[in-house]
């Protein structure tokens, strides 16, 4: 019944030559924005890079990965609490969101946004890269792009026509992640269930086996996401989110 | 070009009496879950409540919003470390996501697969309504639905058939959230481009008529998103989050 791109979708890390032309971007932005926002305030922006001066700006933030000089265009999405707030000042009314339940009220359209168009531009054939790192060194971005008080970096897009088609990557059973009317924490029984085709997948295997670790979770807690790293970064975090004024 | 369901989407509040068969809800959930997350460890988790009894716990926390008790299904969408977090501990591996930075990155996983499930049901057909009042009383939520530690709402859906079919909504032009390299702080003229439109629809000047305020913008300060609400909702919503184990 249902047959759409996102069945089938990759995250696409390399691209041709061809551009991303400015009236198709233009026109997947304008559609996004047809997704709900909060009272309908539209609380994001988005910033393009297209030049090769501010996708070398911006490549430190995220840790160097290739994607972001080689990709035809780089999109910021920020929670924008900032134009709302001078449409406020410039109409005899007195804006009070410079907190926290604000920036997580424009970090929530800046997402649903960001993912419609994502979406919309996989359905047209476009490859996309979303970008974890955007809220690791959110400050190096505030600095490139220069962002004002009352916007922040939530999500970034590297986009391109696709030069590769890697495999699908592999999900957890639905029964994982839906629970019926209330919670149902995983017993050690079902962590089995939920993980075991994940963990017997030769490329995890092989994962564990060149990293010297026990198990594939230990990739994870050890490596990829450690203790130290979350830590560290969630005062960066929020040491940002207090200089753009929303904490 | 482009002739999807989004161009034409609205925001349904009003449902038939047709069920939305349990095959159909998990066929869209399960499809939502191609959407990217971070190291593909799918950091959220989705509660479908059905029961009359459920609903009735879960309306108080939306301020009674008729939506929650009318509609067909009530999804809440969560930002989930509990699972990843199980299957370290079962796998010999010390996982470090009780910290700030680990629940925008689940909350991040939350809300992306959200927002593919909107898209997805709305190509089917459904119609539905994003509350964003969850993150306004979570707490209520939490013990509604007996979230653990390390799980927490972010999102709602009431999904159902349509039963009504409103106008578009109407929305900002697309050079007021576009910025070309850097950002753009918008002048007292952009303001007035920008929102004219908006000012103009006779809904909304029939808003500040019947609220006695001289300005639109003065229906979202003093009215809708006050000052003294949002700084007393960030005290709230904090406070959840120390609770529930990410600060």
């Amino acid at each position: 019944m249902m047959n759409y791109s996102i069945l089938t979708r990759r995250t696409i890390r390399q691209y041709n030559c061809r551009d991303v032309e400015p009236e198709l971007l233009n026109q997947l932005l304008t559609s996004a924005a047809r997704t709900q926002t909060m009272g309908n305030l539209q609380l994001y922006s988005v910033i393009i890079t297209r030049s090769a001066e501010q996708k070398e700006a911006l490549a430190p933030a995220h840790f160097n990965q290739p994607m972001v000089k080689q990709a035809t265009v780089v999109l910021t999405i920020c929670a924008d609490f900032r134009r709302t707030t001078t449409w406020a000042l410039c109409r005899k009314a007195d804006p009070g969101y410079d907190n926290f339940l604000s920036f997580m009220n424009a970090a929530t359209d800046a997402l649903l946004f960001t993912q419609t168009f994502c979406n919309l531009a996989e359905e047209t054939g476009l490859g996309i890269c979303y970008l974890g790192t955007t809220i690791y060194q959110p400050q190096a971005i505030i600095d490139a792009l220069h962002l004002p008080q009352l916007v922040f970096p939530v999500a970034t897009l590297t986009v391109g026509w696709p030069a590769e088609e890697p495999p699908l990557s592999d999900r957890l059973p639905s029964e994982s992640f839906i629970h019926e009317e209330t919670y149902h924490d995983p017993t050690p029984e079902d962590i089995d269930r939920f993980y075991s085709d994940k963990e017997a997948l030769e490329v995890n295997q092989e994962f564990v086996r060149i990293n010297h670790k026990e198990t594939l979770a230990q990739i994870f807690t050890d490596i990829r996401y450690t203790r130290k790293d979350n830590e560290a970064l969630s005062t960066t975090l929020l040491d940002a989110l207090h200089l753009q004024g929303f904490l």
